[in-house]
């Protein structure tokens, strides 16, 4: 004798487990496998993903929905059992409405898109894209019909990574966060003098490098029982449950920052996935259903707005230096012999316009986002042409950096994601960068004496905010939900710029408003 | 239109991808995993587990080798197409014969069974484990009796490990044997002198220890673009296809020989796996059916015969150290300063009866295998008691090591096989003992100058003799087959205690005769 929602959460629990399945398949080809696995490691993920399509896409799940529903009926519509079921039901009939035609022709596009956009991208050659990009925006613009939307096609497309988001929220957004950046970034531009010292000619041994890296992920809150911290080239962070949540950075001898940052980013995704409810293990509340993927973090944008909060907010600030600069110093004695903790602190956070965003410094990198997304809009909508994309980049690189585009391969062609289809993934940077601001202030309003803790190098009463507000709820409620329930209202741009203003403004000495 | 042979192939294939994912997910398990991450890893192998089960004994399968049977009649029996359908049929009928309610039962005993077996063995308690090794007999000769067998039941069970092999075959094998190694082995105790030095007595560090270890798989072909060499407390050798072929190891910082001969071991294994013709990979011929799980080896006894003549007959012999001894001793100077290979060859050769199995020389490790044997063989023939076990046990290892067993931890309860109900699994472990010389032997007849090129560390010759015969071939032909191929007859113990009375004699200065 079991009840429809126990036989519904046995049925998910085994998706998730296939899900996970294919998440540790991929976190082994990236960071473990020999190179001849590669081949095979193909098809055992074909394989996987078409049983967990099948395992969902099915008429058991339907029925269990149809049993589950009518058993949950009058139950509080915000408590996790209420919220599993309905983002079932809301995902099942979002891909039971994708034509197969679609899926297939997605499927069969995005490895030859992405291997003609690499080879573009080596030759600074957009024309040879040109064709690719415009199959992608066409399907982007079918399944964006076939999902529904009702003011903008971007809308449904953003749906995957941002549930609350929408083109016009985004716009909004981008028109506050230009009013406030711009000038700061002219004001810093015009200010700027070079630093006294090269803290880059120095080399750091990786071993160290490492050893630190993990001391800070580990002093912020990551559970090594819990975690693991290997080495990629492209890092990332990924979780099979919130039992094993692993981690991985990148090196370079000199420029220290690279795995440093690199480590305190993606632990900072970790501490979301790791503080996600135990209960909410093997649910549909740790499931991005529409991405096919095992996630505890609700959206990109909420988990963005973590990992940026312990990398930049926390990691970048002077009191991060202030505390763990002695600590620096007996790791890396000889290089650190005429540096002060207020000189870290101005290495680690030079503003410079620059033409690549991956590289870009916390005040310019909002800008690249945004030029971005409103080129997506309007490849979405059909105000912009695939063949003027080129032009209107460089245009608006010069009207927001107020730099000179060289080539394609340093503009339009620099990202991975419009190859693969991937509309609706950028703005997720950028909303988490607003985001990151309006949940500390509120923890700040929370937590009486925070900012002595942070000043002290004690991270658990952030941390423990941050867990009991959202990290717990794994993706029982959306971004916009999470904002309202602890700052009080939806996405403001006004913390964030605050943020910048006086942070640079001090650290540039600028004149003050 | 595609044939039925492709049709069948195709969905093997699947099952294969999915049981090389399970590989993965246990190999992640033992070499990567965070210790948090166990539970919910139990609930990913489970549920893949169910996957694999549902799509192998399925209707489907069924259909698919009603079609193919149909299409290929008529074809070369020896054909790796007609082999790959009739073993396909061969493991599918016997899977369908076994009993759900022998299944479950099974299942469920083993977690606690052996949970019971390893706090009897703390305890050197044998009367707590009793009642759960005599529901492991009776599951035992249940599941003998589901499968069928004219003359033993052990037959019906070792046919999973190694399918030519029969209890009146293992008999006659251990009669063989005993005659044989019984005498040498105590000739060798009368003669024994204690070496002159300890080489156990200095440091080698990990790292140099490994690096010596990985260059000499290398040497003896093991290929790192399809490998990788980890750490694990129980060293084992695992493929995700051939191209992706993993080995463990595991170090002592002062008894070299075990992360050494460990190395070498696995990579007996893996040049196997590694050495499986390329259009074997996702096919019916590199599946264990029974044992559910992807191998391209044919047999346990096989399998073995390569790990042990990869370890000991050129590991461990005189001309392997006459080869590298300089290069071991460039990488550990100090504690090589007054050693010569001859020095080494006795070093990593001694012989002595001892109580465990495990740690057991070439001579005495198997009078520890026919000794377990044949109490699985009384025990499933209900000759012997499972309460009369340890008195029997401890009778033997006075027999034929002439050596007394101090307690049932030393003794009975020592391997955790029985506790997991793995009846018919240690004969592998002898008669790939005996195959390796009877493999050997017919290398020799085919390849003039073999044991030139061996003296001279080039050991290509016999890799390639070994890839051509054996290794490519993958489950396509059983074990007694190979060696009727290669060397004109069933197994035999003759080229095998050859091997031993040579090098013993030699090493221990015997009396010749």
């Amino acid at each position: 004798m079991t009840t429809a929602y126990e036989q519904f959460a046995a049925h998910i629990a085994e998706l998730s487990d296939i899900l996970n399945a294919i998440s540790i398949l991929k976190w082994d080809a990236r960071t473990q496998m020999p190179p001849g696995g590669a081949e095979t490691r193909g098809y055992q993920l074909a394989t996987l993903s078409k049983l967990s399509q099948e395992h969902f896409i099915s008429d058991k799940t339907a029925r269990l929905l149809d049993a589950v529903e009518a058993e949950i009926q009058g139950e509080d519509p915000d408590s996790y059992r209420v919220r599993a079921v309905q983002q079932t039901r809301q995902y099942y009939d979002i891909l039971r409405r994708l034509p197969l035609d679609l899926v297939g022709r997605k499927a069969a596009l995005e490895p030859v898109s992405e291997g003609v956009w690499a080879e573009a991208k080596k030759n600074s050659d957009f024309k040879s894209f040109m064709p690719y990009l415009q199959q992608q925006v066409d399907l982007a613009r079918w399944q964006a019909d076939a999902i529904g939307y009702e003011d903008h096609p971007f809308d449904a497309l953003v749906f995957e990574y941002e549930p609350s988001m929408t083109a016009a929220k985004l716009k909004a957004l981008f028109e506050g966060l230009k009013t406030g950046i711009i000038p700061l970034l002219r004001a810093i531009v015009a200010h700027d003098r070079p630093l006294e010292k090269n803290l880059w000619a120095h080399e750091y041994p990786l071993d160290r490098q490492r050893a630190f890296g993990l001391e800070m992920a580990q002093k912020i809150g990551y559970d090594m029982k819990r975690g693991r911290l290997d080495i990629a080239p492209h890092p990332f962070e990924i979780s099979f449950t919130r039992q094993d949540v692993r981690i991985t950075t990148r090196y370079s001898l000199h420029y220290f920052p690279m795995a440093l940052y690199g480590t305190l980013h993606e632990t900072g995704h970790a501490l979301y996935e790791q503080g996600v409810d135990p209960s909410l293990t093997r649910t549909p509340l740790t499931i991005d259903f529409l991405g096919k993927y095992p996630v505890g973090g609700t959206s990109y944008g909420v988990h963005e707005s973590q990992s940026r909060l312990w990398e930049n907010v926390v990691g970048r600030s002077r009191r991060f230096w202030d505390c763990h600069f002695d600590r620096f110093r007996e790791i890396f004695p000889e290089q650190s012999a005429d540096v002060t903790p207020e000189f870290m602190f101005r290495a680690v956070n030079r503003v410079a316009p620059s033409l690549i965003r991956v590289e870009a410094d916390e005040v310019t990198y909002n800008l690249h986002i945004m030029l971005r997304v409103e080129l997506e809009l309007g490849l979405l909508d059909g105000s912009i042409k695939v063949e003027d994309l080129p032009e209107i980049w460089n245009v608006k690189m010069k009207e927001y950096l107020d730099i000179a585009v060289p080539d394609d391969a340093h503009g339009v062609l620099q990202d991975i994601h419009w190859s693969g289809g991937g509309f609706g993934s950028f703005p997720g940077y950028t909303v988490g960068n607003v985001m990151s601001l309006q949940f500390l202030e509120a923890a700040r309003r929370d937590t009486p004496g925070l900012d002595d803790s942070l000043a002290g190098g004690d991270y658990m009463p952030l941390l423990g905010w941050l867990t009991e507000n959202i990290y717990r709820h794994g993706r029982a409620y959306s971004g916009e939900e999470l904002l309202v329930r602890t700052s009080g209202q939806p996405l403001s741009v006004e913390p964030y710029l605050k943020y910048l203003r006086e942070k640079f403004t001090d650290l540039y000495q600028l004149p003050e408003g």
